[in-house]
């Protein structure tokens, strides 16, 4: 049983934002899967895709403070064209990855309970973002 | 062909620690299979799952050594109350990641020679960690 | 439909390389998959696989830069027999991680306009990097 789908994720400002309610919404089909996973790739190279603590939002911005910290804006890039953001953006986002795989069972994201899908936004606007979702399993 | 199975690691101290043989050991399907993947997610957000060198101690605790300098409990953190130790633990874990696919041949992990599991642990005092493992693929 | 074969990568100097045609032209049962996907497992812990901007160079120049001021070679280490280069290759490989899984749609990776797989070569002298590919799918 495949399922593959694009979901385009609305534009968010620079920062950590849960996204696990906008992704399983665009995945109906998640329900009828009895044992199995799912798949997403964000097909960016400033953005990336993590799991992260769903709760409280300072740690988000914590993250946030860490990483624009490690990877400062005022560096010897030599990138430079697209704006100050746009270097620091690539290595957040190598760092952090752009892609997860998740596992399913009985019809529901079997993550952790303080898990959340979590959109690292690195540019101050990159806009809408997207993700190709495949989700594979046993029905049942 | 699919197993998905919840596996408890035992609670381990601060440090990197090899689990290849606690994970597989877990997992007797693994014998039955004849090409697929096993995936790992650690349901946790302030530890994480890496293949790291299998072989010497002293690379394990130098990769220790650097992530607690380049994310030291003395930084200008707000989210503070779970302890000094738990806000570098999550940045610390977002690097590394929560997750991992690994190739299954003829009954076996094909990892490489020097590639072993290796549950990093950030947190002074993590306790038992869980993971869901999913194992899926041809039977021979 | 499960396809599983090993793949040599030529060795390459210390740097980020794209390699997503050296890869792609080795699995020509791609074509043959409607949707599915792809995982890649490099089989050694002093080089990784990310996907990285593949138009330009200096992007990849400066991720490098950006890896070799963030891991110096002059750091605490103990693990220095294998030469200087070597335990920060380690810590790089380990923050970027040895393995990716991606969507294949209708014969193709559905890789992002600007992905590509890039092979992060950490050491001075790495050598041929092996990946063990795995692919699954419906097929088309």
């Amino acid at each position: 049983m495949w399922t593959q789908r694009e979901i385009v994720l609305e534009p968010r400002p620079r920062g950590l934002h849960l996204v696990t309610g906008e992704v399983t919404g665009a995945l109906p089909e998640l329900r009828g899967v009895r044992a199995g996973l799912l798949h997403l790739l964000l097909q960016h190279t400033s953005a990336s895709l993590t799991l992260n603590e769903n709760a409280s939002p300072d740690v988000r911005r914590d993250l946030r403070t860490w990483l624009d910290a490690a990877v400062p804006e005022d560096f010897a890039w030599t990138h430079t064209l697209e704006g100050a953001d746009d270097m620091p953006a690539h290595v957040k986002a190598t760092l952090t990855g752009p892609e997860l795989t998740l596992p399913v069972r009985d019809g529901r994201l079997a993550l952790g309970t303080w898990q959340g899908i979590t959109l690292c936004e690195h540019r101050d606007r990159g806009g809408a973002r997207r993700i190709v979702a495949t989700l594979w399993g046993e029905p049942g």
